[in-house]
């Protein structure tokens, strides 16, 4: 992984360790990134990003505590295999704030002047796309 | 509206008072919240969110600024008629944004289970209702 796959925007509300752990865990979800890859080191992706060291840190303990990487001392981050949670237990609680969220982020796409059209048609790109991301773990 | 409507997570890493915004956006753009409609008091709704009353008043702020509430001292906040921004200028910068914050969300979404079905089936549900949102201004 380089760091030109992640963007970050430092003068959002949504605080940076939680932008690089987003922007990293759609290259996991989406298999950009795989079992075994190797990540940045926390000091060099730092420095591309421009932010402190400790940002990245704790991005990369976030997606290590969701099983997502492998943080072992002396050998830098590596991706771990994951299987996607079951999801079939009932837990509606994933649904209910993806919906919420997705409706604030229309909101405010459309409140900076996106048409519905076009936020209609990005809709459908990702759900055609997001049956592809997953497919071959079924 | 009542704080009824309006849903906050406090364990969530987005500030408060983002997520207050966003939600009073959310309300503003499908027209659940219309021009001369007052709001609750900073007072009441900081109340009925268990948020300091300065939360909220930066939520107020962050929509006067947006051009849809008016703040006037003793008035309380009221919705103003605003008309969503053309959008046709060739301003790229709402796309790409709306593009990488939707794939950032699905990525949580289903790294937390969300089956890559019911996403698309979300996906489309909204990209119906979008259109609906704002039906009537163009």
């Amino acid at each position: 992984m380089t760091a030109k796959l992640i963007e970050i925007d430092l003068s959002s509300e949504v605080p940076a360790y939680a932008q690089i752990a987003g922007e990293i865990r759609a290259l996991l979800v989406t298999s950009e990134l795989r079992a075994g890859d190797p990540l940045p080191t926390v000091r060099q992706l730092a420095v591309d990003l421009t932010v402190h060291h400790n940002t990245v840190a704790q991005a990369y303990r976030i997606l290590a505590d969701e099983g997502w990487l492998d943080l072992r001392r002396g050998r830098g981050a590596r991706v771990l295999p994951r299987s996607r949670p079951a999801g079939g237990g009932g837990d509606k609680k994933p649904h209910a704030t993806f919906r919420q969220q997705l409706r604030r982020l229309l909101a405010k796409a459309a409140a900076e002047g996106m048409s519905p059209e076009a936020l209609a048609h990005q809709l459908k790109l990702h759900a055609r796309d997001v049956r592809g991301w997953l497919k071959g773990e079924a």
